[in-house]
């Protein structure tokens, strides 16, 4: 569909209540804009920086709280895997999976997601140059499902570094995939000595614009009611009202950027 | 001035001609897009990769053509300098001196520089972090002259590949300076073994819209009448109907930018 | 223990037969040098580029030979896991269990390797900085085993590219653990059009001898009777005699390097 | 000759003292080594960060002092130039004329120190792959001088951040030249903010080594009878015991890598 899509939601599950409160936020921010909204969270986080990070609630209880989510918002939810046979368990609940960017080149578990059926969003590799994403693409397609969406989430530069390079936008167009931009995961400051990544949350919101005026065909963000006190990636996450200011301006670069997506490509 | 400024030109003077014909095409279609021009050319290329490349008529008979120019255009140009002593010479025919990215850290240069009393542009380095253009910014504030670009042109991102870190924009612009965005440089691929840059054409637009999207305060684009026979970074240059067609693109994210720009920051 | 370990043996098993040619040589070299041998080979490639890339003999399969070798040639065997349930499974044969670089983040897979009790070795990933190792140190060390290496195989330079950063030899030892230099991964070109990361055999033994110049505690190595027939990782697979000039080289270094390492640190 | 060289002095001139007594010292412990020594300092640092940190006596007081050091030591000595006037200046003194990284493109720089019929050392520039050189050297052999050597001080790394490939040795060694290693430039850490470069001169021993086992053909030191007080580059600077101990551990290495060096290339 030509209408851009918005993933969002927290980083991690946390209450089911501070979910839905993000997800039905987000929901109506994204009508408003005229845009497709897929809620978002993880309920696992197997690779966090420390081993004493919180990391969810984990599959059973996670995909409880997304299944909720999916019928009392009634929009498309959006989780991801660390394992093969977590593909099938999540069947039921999720409309879209997808495959962490330090997965992105796992064999087994990136046909598991494609097994399924359902839409696959594969994280690009912070070590992955955009046009070799043609071979996680073909490793979906090898299922005889093509409904495959590439993120580019930034790429490593130098040490406890990303730099988003726009170029990639274009170049994973050509595989023949929607590109998704993950603004939030982007400005992450990856490690440090603390334990946890940091992050650069002011500049979220220009990289997304920037991005989606390269012809992003949505927007990734991670979203919370608190991101001081969220239990993940909270440097990086925007508050509710950042997500809405943000998806007002990507409203008027949608539309005006109709025109000059094809001098891109 | 809150007007973009587009500063655009061919890569080196070729003849007296073909420079007009640049420069009149390019001031119209600046006029058309409600922007300032400026008309830039190089008089001498001092870094050319290879000793046998095609360096330029030289400083004298440049500055003549440079004159002309603006005499007949009726419009400011701008040349990059090499020398100190090439600063002085300069100041009675250019409106604005540039500083090369290379030679972005070299205090004699930036100093004489900044001692025409003339608006100076320094490219950032690929080799340079935003944040430390500072100090190039104070060597030129030392003259006591205070009209200041940087100009960002892409960062070294391995070998032979160049990336835009867009995050660079706003951390220029904190250092109070106008920042400049240069499409066509950024899109060099440096080196090679055949003793020229090459470059990607079709990324410049893209990345021209973003940067100007992420708050760039002007476009610095090399265009020629026929890039393919360009005696300097041919690749990466633009044809006269691009260039149009961008600040076509750029006049309609200007007019929606303004309001988005303050989140940046 | 001060004498230096060799990891080595082919990228991927093949059949029992190759196997044993290459441990039988590799360990009679290693004696020779005066180091300790441990035999290497992956029963699968889960992260292979293409789909359509040989993998393996698969767990079971592979577990069998490794079995073979180790009784037949007398020496620890090495192989590394993708998901957790393997820890338990290769916990009777192998003597090392090696986790994968893109995975050296992934919380569970390290854990179920410490909870084996068995030296776990983890290859720094790709897009680690060398200090950021300290947290997957600490996943294995929650299991109460201490018995832990941290190998170099280069950190992304780039696209298509990788650098060796000798420094992170000095800094990873900082951590208490031993440092293996992996000389064969590390001169990979990963990724590339044709679905298989190409590399520069030629470049191996020098990073191997400067790595060990450095303070290596062991060296890793890719070697096989044929690497232009290896069914993975051929172009940077050295020799068997490659392997053994190399090996003398290392002996001679090993025999200056005692009173020098402590200057590094 | 296959003697290796060792490049070594104070960052830039302070006092003929300081620089005798550091000359005489590296002098010695070159002998000692067996090693040819050549005194090295700027007269003019032309591109410090920041505008107001130290530069040197300048160009006709430096030749003076390097001439007394020369006829004092009965050395060669060794020091940069800035601008092309600058060459044929030096020339009665200097015995061998070095080009500053960041300049290491420019043109006319190059063939004026080319000109002078001296040895030319062109410093890798930190955006420059090592093939690449080929260009500069190309540059220097157009004046008719074939008397050039490379140096390599380190590849810019993400931001503020340098990290040394050390295949870059016997890269640039096939295009026919001397390759010398700048162990202490290879260790800034370019930038910062607070005006000055910072470094890390714990790690330059350790990659002097490296880079000597991987076949340098000589080695660059900045070394200073106090480098807390040292006027440019203390962080990086050597004491004068802590390069000794270095010569004396090159020493070592030289007298095995005759042997291994072919295997490099």
């Amino acid at each position: 569909s030509p209408t851009p899509l918005i993933i969002a939601g927290p980083c991690v599950l946390e209450t089911e209540d501070v979910a839905l409160k993000i997800g039905q936020f987000m929901k109506e921010v994204a009508e408003k804009a005229g845009f497709l909204y897929c809620f978002k969270a993880s309920f696992d986080k197997a690779n966090r920086t420390s081993i004493s990070s919180y990391r969810g609630p984990g599959l059973e209880k996670g995909l409880k709280i997304l299944d909720t989510i999916k019928k009392e918002l009634n929009c498309p939810v959006l989780s991801d895997i660390h394992e093969p046979y977590q593909a099938e368990v999540c069947k039921g609940v999720l409309d879209c999976i997808q495959i962490p960017a330090f997965l992105s080149r796992q064999t087994d578990l990136i046909v598991a997601a494609g097994n399924t059926g359902l839409p696959v969003n594969i994280k690009k590799g912070q070590f992955m140059a955009p046009w070799d994403m043609k071979h996680s693409v073909k490793k979906v397609e090898s299922t005889g499902n093509n409904a495959i969406m590439l993120t580019e989430r930034g790429t490593q530069f130098g040490y406890n570094n990303l730099v988003v390079d726009m170029r990639s936008i274009p170049l994973m167009k050509q595989l023949g995939v929607k590109v998704i931009f993950d603004a939030t995961h982007s400005v992450q400051l990856p490690g440090g000595g603390d334990g946890c990544s940091s992050g650069q949350r002011e500049f979220a919101p220009l990289l997304a614009r920037a991005a989606f005026c390269a012809g992003a065909d949505g927007v990734f963000l991670e979203v919370h009611v608190d991101p001081e006190k969220a239990l993940c990636d909270g440097p990086n996450s925007l508050y509710l009202h950042q997500a809405e200011k943000l998806l007002m301006d990507l409203k008027k670069i949608n539309e005006i950027r109709r025109e000059f997506v094809d001098v891109a490509s």
